[in-house]
């Protein structure tokens, strides 16, 4: 198997500066509109929700090759191409780009930050409108459903009345599932990766190791902390829980293995001793840079609470989805599970929706969706074109 | 598969008060001695090193059925029987006792907390000579063979000359595998349990991530801390990873599925939303109320830094040994998979050493050693009867 040249961690590409790397999609921009009136699954509304996203390729005039990609945990609506600021490529630059996985020449891609991020969008960092000071944890409480419910009024906002598809992995393929099931007419193609229709004891023990790692942080200090006394800490340990989750033993011990950080073999017992710990404890710090405390309580907790089908029958739910479905999952993931993935594609199945289900071999666990990945890029792009062609061929009268 | 009646948790012997439960060895004591001039591996010497241990059965007239438990990173020399003053049960209760695995009408059993511990025997909270002030983190640095070279004092002051068996779960295990190496005459029957003979750079991770969060805990202090001020938040942290890593997605699964905390169906980002999370807190909880913050510092770190074979050739070490090998792993336990397990028994096998090895289909992940396992038990009480024969036979100058 080939190395994955740069990467083996979530967000690799925003975290690290990877010397020399090129995008083929130069320096990209995210931009941001207000949308009104967002009503929330648990009644609450919001007048205004700021959406930060970014938008690549270019609209077909029939408005047909729209994809929606949806990010994970620590995404950002920067998928792809150099932010301009910090010249770092997006999250998914790997694979969204002319060529790529998702073929930018062909499709045009639509990245949002979700509703409760910390990256532009409305989340609990934002001002109050009534005193202009933030949120924070009187913040609403977050669905991944209020997740799409924004997405879909960005969509709107975008003269887009139906999406070619949705995609997303992990959180990502959440919303790309909540979208088959609550919009069924606006989704062409559904492909949820490395995900799951609802979190088990495990996936929630490891999320709420990180949520308990930053409550009890003293500078968590309730949600209200401020810029110079922030959690960071605490969201450093949750940010190394999450990165060890998303890695494979083979990826860990292939870029590890037991080499010591200094030459020596004895050193203080809270000093890193193994370059592993350093890689880690680098993890932690870079995340906690840019990402927000209270925003990665809410982004969990949503994760840990969405469940497609909310104690409904799923036949009976899934019976209303309308779009066809690449289900991916990779053998070595062991925090969302190949069994999560085959579940879901028999529950589709059983409800007669068109589903392909693809478990890839892949060495490095959860973050294979991530990577550098020749195979994954290809059981996407391939999938996605004939869909297209398919689509194009249906509207066209033909008989397929 | 029949359920395990009580425990799904490394320690929850100890941990959980178990309504009605009854040990067939009522209530048991430890008992401390002082061992004299102990050197460590790093160059420090003690001139005194208290051992907290305990004795279970009867030393037979020839001396030969001794078996020296060795306990994981959160285990105490209170193996087995309830303790005197809390009235809970040690940590190996269900496998040590009367008709047990480690069946105490036959053997004479020897358990001791190790050195760098926190129940009694030397380690960072132990005052140092000189000021009477604890050592904290000035204490030396410790490893694996200094547990087992201060084992080895304790077994001497005991007037065993050899042990027939040295048997262990974990860290245990580890402690068993440097007992067969380094004190090859001293040695009958080695029995390590989940274990492996270095760590792999996830297992370090794991460790570390724990280790980060105590020393970030502002009340660590340097490790200085006081009674009313511990770094408590941190280590609970650290135990909530631990504990995790030990179980089993299965395990997790049964024990508590997507069982809501409370009716109600949204709770603030920061509270506990299901059954999982408030179980996690009370691990974290019970563990802070009885392990020292520094001494999980340096016991995880011995872990990690122990490599059985320390850079030679693993054939060269193990040629040494003269004991016969049962290694045990559990096929759910992926802290410490089988395959680690099968290396080693590949190792000894080419280095000529008898070893039997058995893997069980336990679905109860890493802790599968310490819960009630009538399979594990009846393997173990099998091997060490055959094998107490096996030696006797042998003593009496019969043809095995």
């Amino acid at each position: 198997m080939k190395d994955p040249p740069a990467s083996t961690g979530q967000g690799d590409l925003q975290d690290q500066k990877i010397s020399g790397y090129q995008s083929s999609l130069g320096v990209t921009r995210t931009q941001t509109v207000a949308l009104r009136g967002v009503q929330l699954q648990s009644g609450f509304t919001f007048d205004q929700v700021e959406v930060s996203y970014q938008t690549l390729g270019t609209l077909s005039p029939r408005r047909d090759n729209a994809i929606l990609v949806c990010h994970a945990l620590s995404g950002t609506a920067h998928a792809a191409g150099l932010h301009p600021e910090t010249g770092r490529p997006g999250w998914w630059d790997f694979h969204v780009g002319p060529g790529k996985a998702i073929d930018t020449n062909r499709f045009f891609v639509v990245c949002s930050n979700v509703l409760g991020g910390c990256d532009g969008t409305t989340g609990p960092m934002s001002p109050r409108p009534a005193t202009g000071q933030p949120y924070n944890m009187d913040f609403p409480s977050v669905t991944v459903p209020d997740m799409v419910a924004v997405q879909e009024k960005l969509v709107e906002h975008l003269g887009i009345a139906r999406l070619f598809a949705v995609i997303g992995g992990s959180m990502g393929g959440m919303q790309a599932l909540a979208w088959a099931v609550r919009f069924p007419e606006r989704v062409r193609v559904c492909v949820p990766i490395a995900t799951c229709a609802s979190h088990n004891a495990m996936q929630i023990a490891f999320n709420e190791i990180g949520r308990r790692a930053i409550v009890t942080d003293p500078n968590w200090n309730g949600g209200d902390y401020t810029p110079d006394r922030r959690p960071n800490h605490g969201l450093a340990v949750a940010r190394m829980v999450g990165h060890v989750t998303y890695l494979s033993e083979y990826a860990m011990t292939r870029k590890f293995g037991r080499t010591l950080q200094t030459p020596v073999n004895a050193v203080a017992a809270e000093a890193a001793l193994f370059t592993v710990e350093s890689y880690l404890h680098h993890q932690g710090e870079s995340f906690v840079s840019r990402f927000d405390p209270n925003s990665y309580l809410y982004l969990t907790k949503a994760i840990d609470q969405f469940d497609l089908f909310d104690g409904q029958p799923p036949e009976e739910v899934l019976r209303r989805v309308k779009a066809r479905f690449l289900v991916i999952s990779f053998a070595s993931d062991w925090l969302y599970p190949p069994a999560q993935s085959r579940d879901l594609v028999r529950l589709l199945k059983r409800a007669r929706v068109a589903a392909t289900y693809i478990n890839l071999e892949t060495l490095y666990g959860h973050d294979s969706f991530l990577i550098e990945n020749p195979q994954f890029a290809q059981v996407v792009r391939h999938y996605l074109e004939n869909e297209h062609r398919r689509a194009s061929l249906k509207e066209a009268g033909g008989a397929i």
